[in-house]
């Protein structure tokens, strides 16, 4: 089926905000095996809005529309579907009842102007809202499916996983896609291209590559009547790649890196301390945005490369010898901060942002880590600005912790 | 001028990447009197581009379009126009040898695939890019001006900024747009729309409200037949804004919080250090967002409320007696982390992410600054999730030591 998405709001074309719910739906309907062949964007301006509906109806199958759908003068949706329908609009006062109740539940009055969103039209079916006021319109016009949610992300996101997607896979759907991704560190785009070269040629499943700040994905999708059929490719697919890139994945789909540090030492119980120096906290930063975080990571330093401070033990000999820049010193940094603050593991990340912080080439990352029995150091290189090498220094330290605890 | 934009490829159809482009120019369309009526996307199939070329004509005095100028098979734009202008494509020689020497200059062979970026029709201008290898095309077609800009969003804000808006500033616009931005912080949308309410009815000059990462910014517009006497229409709004919103007011235009700290402690050779008791570093990580963080940033720790460690000079009376979440704490740990690192400034900010971490609700944030003669503590609170509060907590913390430090 040929779909249409269009994004309504007067505040997307003065660029006042970016339009996420566009690039949100153009992710979900190759999962539906829907087609999208246009995205369009009008303002909040009845006439321009009719006349692009009929345009996408006569050239589209189903045409997805988000935005102005709220309850004041400029949501002019629902008037201009009823206008291309010629049907007209009234109140469905049990959707009035509706509202008041769900203003009720939190102790609120409801706006009198909220009625306005309860606007129906003969061929309209309402699609209810989980996360607002607002509700859906799901309009059958002249063989075109014209499906109406609200602006609002996380409202049309929920009203679209919830309720949407699961009916347009029942109505319309004869195949279904299923997908995984993998996601790798450590390889540029062009090696894992290369690697995985026969796979990205295939047909189905399909293999996509994607850059992404935590590392390369690849997305395998296939396409089947039977999810179940469709998940047999998809993980045939998976397990070749797993065997292909070995070590260069890291996890899949909904994990992070930090989410699978998290896991390994709240279950193993242990502790960890960081030290970094010149990455400016970007490793704590990352480490912290979950809150498991506050169970096993303990204590972080952010240093400068130009004044680093030894006295939470570091040992002042091996700087002496081989300077700050150096896998002696990373290694020598991560029993040191481990020793200071009673931890199981103890990290290090040494970055060279600029030109003019030591003889390094900018982009030098090194990473140490010791448990106390063992510890390892690795040198890394990155390209990018000051915040995309501290962004990846932190990425790569928590890869290669990974890589050691398991 | 009615003007609309038409974004091309197929990866932004298949939400795989973001539309930029699209955004950018919607802000900058304005700024030039050129009103925004339509965005579409279209995938790279020439058929479908034609078809909204033409009808993008019929509707728009101007049409901008980004992407499928590049070497490859799919990248179908001039065919597209050419076929809409009914003329035919030939290969500029001159643009041939522009290119080879511009690979020369790289001491890179030109790849016989470029060769198809040097054509041209008869009616097309040839825009130079600056930034790549893609040139633009400038066509005036049947009454409308169509103009095709480069995808990679830094070619084509290059060309927009250094070229295209200066080209059609002078050709089209009878009137010019200048625009300021104030910056504030502390205050929320509603209650900063409240204090200028007048201001945001107002036509000229105009003034917009957006709520930002970093605070709430006010957008002052005008419009004039001369740059000066628009530029003097926004300053007197911005100064009426100025001294409204008073101390709320941390910047404008391109300052960043971390920007202007930076000036302050360089300026005034000025040292600074940080602890960070549950914000995971977020504050360091904003500090060294830029290099010259290196001359006057000592030292960050970053600390884990339930095991906050003490050995850096912390007072434990203070901590036994107020608890680790009040302003006492807070002050002290600001105190005893200058004492540590002998800096002239120790910052501390202590914040509440989560209901279980303490008894003060989530989203508190304290926040503690000493100079050595005097210390003064701030109590704050922010709604958001675990990582929005983390970058909340950073900005208010930059805030509040800019405020102290003026």
């Amino acid at each position: 089926m040929k779909a249409e998405v269009i994004s309504i709001g007067t505040e997307l074309l003065l660029g006042e905000i970016t339009d996420l719910n566009a690039a949100y739906l153009a992710s979900q309907l190759p999962l539906l095996g829907l087609d999208l062949h246009f995205i369009s964007t009008v303002g909040d301006n009845q006439q321009r809005l009719i006349e692009i509906l009929n345009l996408a109806c006569s050239r589209s199958d189903i045409v997805f529309t988000t935005g102005g759908l709220g309850p004041t003068e400029d949501d002019i949706t629902r008037e201009a579907i009823a206008e291309l329908c010629r049907e007209k609009i009234s109140i469905d006062q049990s959707l009035v009842t509706q509202f008041r109740e769900r203003f009720q539940t939190f102790n609120m009055d409801m706006p009198e102007s909220n009625i306005k969103q309860a606007s129906v039209i003969p061929s309209c079916q309402v699609v209810p809202n989980p996360r607002g006021t607002a509700p859906g319109w799901w309009v059958e016009h002249d063989g075109c499916v014209i499906i109406s949610m609200p602006g609002p992300p996380s409202e049309m996101q929920t009203m679209w996983t919830d309720i949407i997607a699961p009916r347009i896979r029942e109505k319309y759907c004869d195949s279904i896609i299923y997908t995984s991704t993998l996601k790798t560190f450590g390889l540029s785009e062009a090696e894992l291209g290369e690697i995985t070269r026969s796979y990205l040629q295939a047909k189905n499943p399909t293999v996509g590559i994607y850059a992404k700040p935590d590392g390369i994905h690849l997305r395998v999708g296939a396409k089947s009547t039977t999810l179940d059929e469709a998940r047999r490719l998809v993980g045939k697919t998976v397990a070749e790649l797993r065997s292909l890139c070995g070590e260069y994945i890291w996890g899949s789909d909904n994990d992070t890196l930090e989410g699978l540090i998290a896991g390994i030492f709240i279950g193993r119980k242990l502790s960890l301390a960081t030290i970094e120096i010149n990455t400016g906290g970007a490793l704590a930063n990352m480490l912290t945005n979950l809150p498991e975080s506050k169970s096993f990571y303990r204590c972080g330093i952010v240093a400068n490369l130009n004044e680093i401070d030894t006295d939470f033990g570091l040992n002042m000999n091996v700087l002496d010898q081989y300077g700050v820049v150096s896998t002696q010193t990373a290694r020598e940094a991560a029993s040191a901060i481990r020793r200071r603050y009673s931890t199981s593991i103890g990290m290090s990340v040494i970055g060279i942002l600029e030109p003019d912080d030591s003889g390094a080439k900018p982009g030098t990352v090194l990473i140490g880590i010791d448990d106390g029995t063992r510890s390892s150091a690795f040198t890394r290189a990155f390209p990018g600005n000051r915040m995309q090498i501290k962004y990846r220094a932190a990425v790569s330290a928590l890869f290669e912790l990974r890589k050691i605890m398991l």
